[in-house]
């Protein structure tokens, strides 16, 4: 067997090469060895085998050197791609050569166990462990399925500014900073931006992150997070909730089928994402309110839900619920109120199952003039700040809806997370900003 | 012909209506009518229509009616498509019946000229026009194109933060905001943190907005734009030219194919960019500097180039320009000095054809640990935020490189524009955080 000429392959696609040698280009995830035989967990980023490592096939010298490198050495390891059932991937590696890169002395992150604070401070380091793997390629997934997704319903793509001069919903939980000779604030949503592209193209969406800076502390808030932002001009708010249904059917099934491996490391009860299809349940806020009661909890009507309530609703339910006019007074400015019963909003609030809580906030806007405008001077809002957006009324307003998907919280769910700090590579919370 | 049951059907898919009655719901861009017939330019976001209507098929008061419409309305029209050749989208519409949703009057941007400073404050109008559309699909079109590329080579999207405690290249031209007990800055690059996520994926890119607030009125910068910066493990220099040019004759190839109608609208010269193929040119710094002293510029060893000198090196071939080796004095300290030669680095500027200059930034970084803490120091960089970086290079560290594309220049490039400000929604510059 010789490795001369032997391709440059990943991991992830050896069995391509099945009988073949390769060179795989990666790192040491683990090392054990038995007298004149050892085991190298070799990683390259797309994926793990095992090398079987014979002092006989390599010689003394590569032999010594090898069961002496430390954790995450970075290595070329040449072998014969052998099919072995009892392999995670179906194949291991007979090993022919090594060529030690750099021998990584005192890694910190062992097998043992760490606590969340110390992880969270190698989280440069932490990324290469298999968990994480799991999870940011899940992330992947869901962010290209919903790209394609809007891509073939004839949604474009525009994205909208993070540096705003005025605030969607008061400027409170807003990160601010100076802009040259006045102050520009960091948008917490592109939705008013997307309205004006949507008077334009009809169909868009903004994919990008956004920023919150609230003092808050739980399982379901990081500062910074993601999200898509779709905005569709001649939609009212039942055809609104139709989109939002079938795109996240689609991409949860996409999750499934494309990314099954990843869910088994994650050890993801994948039943409870299989019965994830449309149509969702549909439940008007007075009905939440009354199952809420009934659940023997106090809760009156005309507030909003808190974290424990969103729980309680959705655990009622196999499939997400989407939870649908509620009182106008706790609502953005921009939310058309119901015809029929002004004292509620053409609006909803998509609740994931299994306890994760909204994931989805959407509805219909305001397009009447003379309602917007008087909603604007109600909210207390800068009226020149809104100038432009109240021209979108002006000149060919049309009925039209939107919702923003949060990623982190999508991501949670389908991976079956306890804290949504792990669904994205470099979280910030409220203490955490490094690495 | 009845209007009954007729298919909402957006503009850009009607050729597969031919003959049948069909509804478009869109706005008027404009109207001209002659005694019993009139001409509606009815837009939908997907494309242009010109409607016909005719007095004696719809009667006297929707004739009426619709003549009187101002530019922008917002309407339902239904009508027979019928193949013409003289169309520009090869259809026009029979009328037969028209729903006015809002009759707009005043519209300010009409068919005359108007100054850049006025279309800039109207921006959220201004984006209702055919030239715009144009930019803003092949805009979505190359960001889709990036994607895919990317995707289809083995690269896994991690998204890098935009709250950051450190800076890449000093804290000048960087926005800053308070982040609860500290400060944080906005980045102006996502390549530190993807050196920590190549190690652990192998291949990886983010792709998202980055911030520079530089005091620079040209029309090359943008205080807000977006890049996509891939970072590729076990890649040296000259493979990581191979990656670029590969990708954006992907792109260029897939925007001339698939965004056709679009650049015709520019009155893009398309030959230019059917020249767009790899491999493109290699300069090194040294013979760019022998090029620009030929051509009568005073240019010394040692200096950085300007937008003119650009335009020179780059008008001088008809293919983009990898200029490579830069003085290690002027490039970022985690760059690597050629082995054989350390007064310069393993670094290339690709610049694009046409005047358009600079839009990839790349190399291969400094994989020493020794070095890499010697470099920080001479730049006199704050150790203690750079130590997870440091990190890299004692835990596994690899030769890698990687590159960064300017998504606005590309835009501006391919679409042979002036000025880099229409290539986004809403651009940010020194004088401009509205709308």
């Amino acid at each position: 067997m010789s490795k001369d000429n032997a391709p440059w392959v990943r991991i992830e696609k050896v069995g391509q090469h099945a009988g073949e040698v390769v060179q795989i280009r990666g790192w040491l995830s683990r090392m054990r060895s038995s007298g004149k035989i050892g085991f190298l967990q070799l990683r390259d980023g797309s994926g793990s085998i095992q090398g079987v490592l014979a002092k006989a096939d390599v010689g003394e010298e590569i032999f010594a050197k090898s069961k002496g490198l430390g954790q995450e050495s970075s290595l070329i390891a040449w072998g014969k791609v052998n099919p072995d059932e009892r392999a995670p991937g179906g194949y291991e590696l007979h090993l022919v050569d090594v060529q030690v890169i750099q021998n990584a002395e005192g890694y910190p992150i062992t097998p043992k166990e760490h606590g969340t604070d110390f992880l969270m401070d190698h989280r440069h380091l932490w990324l290469r462990s298999n968990r994480q793997h799991a999870i940011l390629r899940i992330r992947a997934e869901i962010m290209k399925g919903i790209l394609d997704w809007l891509d073939d319903h004839d949604f474009l793509r525009v994205d909208t500014p993070i540096l705003t001069p005025s605030a969607c919903e008061g400027t409170t939980t807003l990160f601010e900073t100076e802009y040259f000779e006045s102050k520009a604030y960091l948008a917490q949503s592109g939705q008013l931006y997307n309205e004006a592209t949507a008077m334009a193209f009809g169909r868009v969406y903004t994919f990008g992150p956004t920023f919150r800076a609230e003092k808050s502390k739980t399982r379901r808030h990081l500062m910074e997070f993601w999200m898509v932002e779709p905005e569709i001009a001649f939609c009212d708010f039942e055809e609104n909730m139709v989109f939002q249904e079938q795109m996240l059917e689609y991409v949860v099934q996409r999750v499934l089928e494309r990314r099954a491996r990843e869910l088994k490391v994650l050890e993801r009860d994948t039943s409870k994402l299989e019965q994830i299809k449309a149509p969702f349940v549909r439940l008007s806020y007075d009905d939440a309110v009354k199952l809420l009661n009934e659940k023997g909890v106090e809760f009156q009507w005309g507030g909003d839900f808190g974290g424990g309530d969103e729980t309680i609703i959705a655990e009622s339910f196999d499939r997400p619920v989407f939870v649908h006019r509620f009182p106008t007074a706790i609502k953005a400015f921009y939310m058309k109120p119901d015809p029929d019963r002004p004292e509620v909003v053409l609006g909803a609030d998509l609740l994931a199952p299994e306890g994760y809580g909204e994931i989805i906030g959407g509805g219909q806007r305001v397009d009447d003039l003379a309602l917007l405008e008087a909603r604007i001077k109600e909210h207390n809002l800068p009226p020149e700040a809104y100038a432009w957006y109240v021209d979108l009324r002006r000149y060919g307003s049309v009925p039209h809806s939107g919702f923003g998907l949060g990623l982190e919280r999508t991501v949670s769910w389908l991976c079956g997370l306890e804290h949504v700090r792990e669904t994205i590579a470099f979280p910030r919370m409220l203490s955490r900003l490094y690495p």
